[in-house]
């Protein structure tokens, strides 16, 4: 079992800021989140593009902001369960309360912060009979580990951004790359199309447009699939199909949980902590809802700084938190690092 | 008199992000501040200091943050009413508001938002007869504009990092530059206290120490002080005598203006739009308290933005507002230039 202070499920920017605000009043963190990499909607979904309202930068790309704060919360050293959804929930006598997972990995904590955003991210999957039964065996739905294609043959479908990304990163890393489409047109950052067309032309990437995968193909692994083009169909030996249609968030089970929903949303108590209708379960950033909310990074940021006060507090009952800026009394991290600001000296000069 | 949408008081760091998330609406911003320079905390007391707990970034100089607040903000082109104290407040019968400063600046705005910190900065004064009679008049307590001092005979007196500062940059602009301290020690950065130390030996400095200014001299303008060390007075010729004894924050005028206030803070509606108990008036950041409040900047940030929307309701009534991300719809600014995220193409691949 995985103890830990806060249960964060989601580790969107929201999420990750948490860490940081938990570890300088000392408190772990461990993060749940759905897919196989931390960032939320900023690495899933426009991980290139700019962010023109994250305060104090006029301009960041959202990977970027990512890896910022992955950096900024590493001394905190939190825990990650990736790719797993947060399934159930149960309080515990000592008002702690297990998550487990749809794999069955169990957390304890003393407080629960959902920052789920838009909910668990779940693939678009494409309508092929038996697909479930491929699923991890030949199908993926994302690329979590890259090297798991190495040398193999591989088929990638989809149009957008992922699909001529993982297209072109595989491109150097599995023995076969086919990417399929059911159109001519790709749609996506100018770069990526033109790399695609490159590397088509240097033989890296195999090009099936327009067409569609309409069978799978195997025992217990899947060994071939059929791609249908203008009407002709073809059997096609690979390892791995790996259909990338697009993410689409869903609430999921956390709406089972006892919480008081509105709009997709968790309602708060926004005039103090952030807190749910259950006491202890926190939801903070584009999960949560309460009048004039704005599902904007930088509120995200707020409300889980907010938070971590108000769990201080139901850890260390009647313990009196003293705010400490940062910058006067420095960080001191879990794995023993210290940042500080430079000292004044006190000098004589002569 | 001025005219704008929305009058800041305050141009720290909550109220140059307000410029921001205003112009994000349309909505047009004009900034007071007693200082010279905006920033205000920051600016002011701890520039060259870094902030861990800025989200985003895993250290910031605290004087980086505000340049990169006031690229963010360019566009949106602020006004700003700089070494003025908001004074005066009153309220019109079409609902505006006219603030008038301690000289007599008028700002004409539709809403006010009080971003005004701990108060606005004034310098802590020697006690010194007839010292305000030469204020202007050969004292300073701010250096405003370094060229007023081109050339000039300047002491200054302080053991502090502005002290020291101000005398290693003005030792290259003015004729001779004369430090008094009452202590032979300094504090300050121990960059600062060695290159004075060098300028010393290089004859740039004169430093006087231990010694304190006991007269000032002169009909209307300063010409001469006093300084007296280890009880010896003697005379000392000067165009401008410069007291760097730090700066302490007072509520001040805004005390008066009717507003519920609490411990120096001025209470505000956290659960919606951190309006006060004047309908139109707003305090965001260090100077508002509601219960849980945390002086943070990160915190002010959040509290800007929902402001906005506040005052965008206010200014444009049952006008519906519709959040668009910055990275989907660009920013554009008053000053006819466009922040756009690269766009998609939709394209063929052959
Ligand atoms: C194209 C686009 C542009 C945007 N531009 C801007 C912008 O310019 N400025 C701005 O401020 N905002 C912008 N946003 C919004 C911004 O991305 C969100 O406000 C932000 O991502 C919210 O952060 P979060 O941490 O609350 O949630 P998210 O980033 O949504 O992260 C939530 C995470 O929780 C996980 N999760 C949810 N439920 C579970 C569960 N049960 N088990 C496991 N994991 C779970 C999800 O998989 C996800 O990874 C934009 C959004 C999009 C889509
Ligand atoms: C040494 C030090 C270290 C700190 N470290 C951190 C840290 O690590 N992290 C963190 O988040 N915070 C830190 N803080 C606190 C942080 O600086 C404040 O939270 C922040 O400055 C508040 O911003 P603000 O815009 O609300 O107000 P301020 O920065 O205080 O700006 C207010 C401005 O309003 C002006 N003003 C007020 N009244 C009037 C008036 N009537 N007329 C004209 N002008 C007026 C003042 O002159 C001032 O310039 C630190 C503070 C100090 C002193």
């Amino acid at each position: 079992m995985i103890q830990t202070d806060i249960l964060i499920i989601g580790a969107g920017p929201t999420g990750l800021f948490t860490v940081f605000e938990a570890g300088l009043l000392k408190l772990r963190c461990h993060i749940i989140d759905a897919l196989p990499q931390p960032g939320g909607q900023l690495a899933e979904l426009y991980p290139k593009k700019p962010i023109f309202d994250i305060p104090g930068y006029p301009s960041v790309m959202a990977g970027e902001l990512v890896d910022n704060l992955m950096e900024q919360i590493k001394q905190f050293e939190p825990g990650f369960t990736l790719n797993e959804v947060a399934d159930t929930i149960e309080k515990q006598e000592d008002g702690s309360f297990i998550v487990t997972t749809n794999r069955g990995t169990q957390h304890q904590a003393k407080a629960i912060a959902i920052a789920g955003g838009l909910g668990s991210f779940e693939p678009r999957k494409p309508e092929l009979e038996n697909i479930s039964k491929f699923e991890e065996n030949g199908i993926e739905y994302f690329v979590k580990n890259p090297e798991q294609f190495r040398d193999k043959r591989i088929v990638i479908a989809g149009g957008g951004d992922s699909a001529l990304d993982w297209s072109i990163f595989l491109a150097e890393v599995a023995s076969e790359v086919t990417l399929v489409h059911r159109r001519n047109e790709f749609r996506g950052a100018l770069d990526s199309v033109e790399k695609v067309q490159e590397l088509k032309h240097l033989g890296k990437i195999n090009l099936i447009t327009p067409a569609e995968i309409t069978e799978l193909h195997g025992d217990d692994k899947l060994t071939a699939i059929t791609i249908e083009k203008e009407g002709e169909k073809q059997i096609f030996e690979t390892d791995y199909f790996i259909p990338l249609f697009g993410l689409s968030p869903k609430l999921g089970p956390i709406a089972n949980w006892g919480l008081e929903i509105e709009k997709n949303a968790i309602k708060v108590n926004n005039a103090l902590d952030y807190q749910t209708n259950i006491d202890g379960i926190y939801a903070i950033g584009d999960i949560n809802t309460y009048p004039g909310k704005l599902k904007l990074i930088l509120c995200g940021f707020h409300e889980a700084t907010m938070m971590c006060q108000s769990v201080y507090q139901r850890i260390n009952p009647g313990k009196k938190y003293i705010l400490k800026y940062t910058t006067v009394s420095g960080v001191d991290g879990f794995d023993g690092t210290r940042k500080e600001a430079e000292k004044a000296v006190v000098k004589s000069i002569d």
